[in-house]
């Protein structure tokens, strides 16, 4: 359990010191980033919600209270999704689109200096290998991320 | 960039299999439970809100809300500080360490099996002891709670 302890303590430490990071440079919260970043790596820059939830680990109410905010802070918009009459998609607007540009060095530089320096190049290759092989024995890895969703339901 | 990405995949997909089991068994969500962990530890089982949302890394708003709605379920009780006119603590009650009892072995099984029974005990040492080295080195560690918070914002 001491690795499991580990790892919640310096996944706690670091989003805290990343978040304060970029709430200072740019009045981005790490949180809002996330999302930026995952919608910029989707198709068109765009998600459904219901995706968009599994991916960062929220519940539904949790992201939409979150998308709320950053539609009303225009970094996101949302509009019906083509695929799926009762879904929505959220897309990540112009000013997205900089805010992510403007956060994006803060934050690496922030990934840099308090993980990836800490760290001797050994330890950064076990610590990958060994997540990775947590990640991918995770039920639902591997399957797209509207499927893993109901697949994962349906195994708890 | 790779062991940073691999940290924030399987801190995602932990969590969530981690959540849908203890939901499924006992209702209750990876957040509260965590919630409870924390406040269990706590001389008297209570804690101020300010420092609870500093150790369970959310924003003031989303602690309330947690903290609301798990009051609302009879998880905690609030109740004023007494060593801070304009504090809140947050305290577990007998309905929560009820809870706790009954989700713990569902959520250290969980971990047990879909972390530590992925990795080799070698594996195991070196995240434990990388992931401590991160978190030492993040600002504010050591300190205690109600101190850290005014000495990171004043760092950031």
């Amino acid at each position: 359990m001491r690795a499991w302890r580990a790892l919640l303590g310096a996944q706690h430490r670091l989003s805290r010191v990343l978040d304060l990071e970029l709430q200072a440079a740019h009045g981005t919260s790490l949180h809002d980033h996330e999302v930026l970043i995952i919608l910029s790596e989707q198709p068109g820059g765009a998600c459904r919600m219901a995706d968009l939830a599994d991916l960062v680990a929220l519940s539904r109410s949790g992201l939409t209270r979150r998308v709320d905010r950053m539609a009303e802070s225009g970094l996101v918009s949302r509009e019906p999704c083509p695929l799926d009459r009762r879904g929505v998609l959220a897309r990540i607007t112009e000013a997205g689109w900089q805010a992510l540009a403007a956060a994006t060095p803060v934050h690496v530089a922030g990934v840099r200096r308090h993980f990836v320096d800490v760290l001797a190049s050994d330890e950064l290759a076990v610590l990958a290998e060994a997540l990775e092989k947590v990640a991918i024995d995770c039920p639902g890895t591997g399957s797209t991320p509207g499927v893993s969703t109901s697949a994962e339901a349906a195994d708890a």
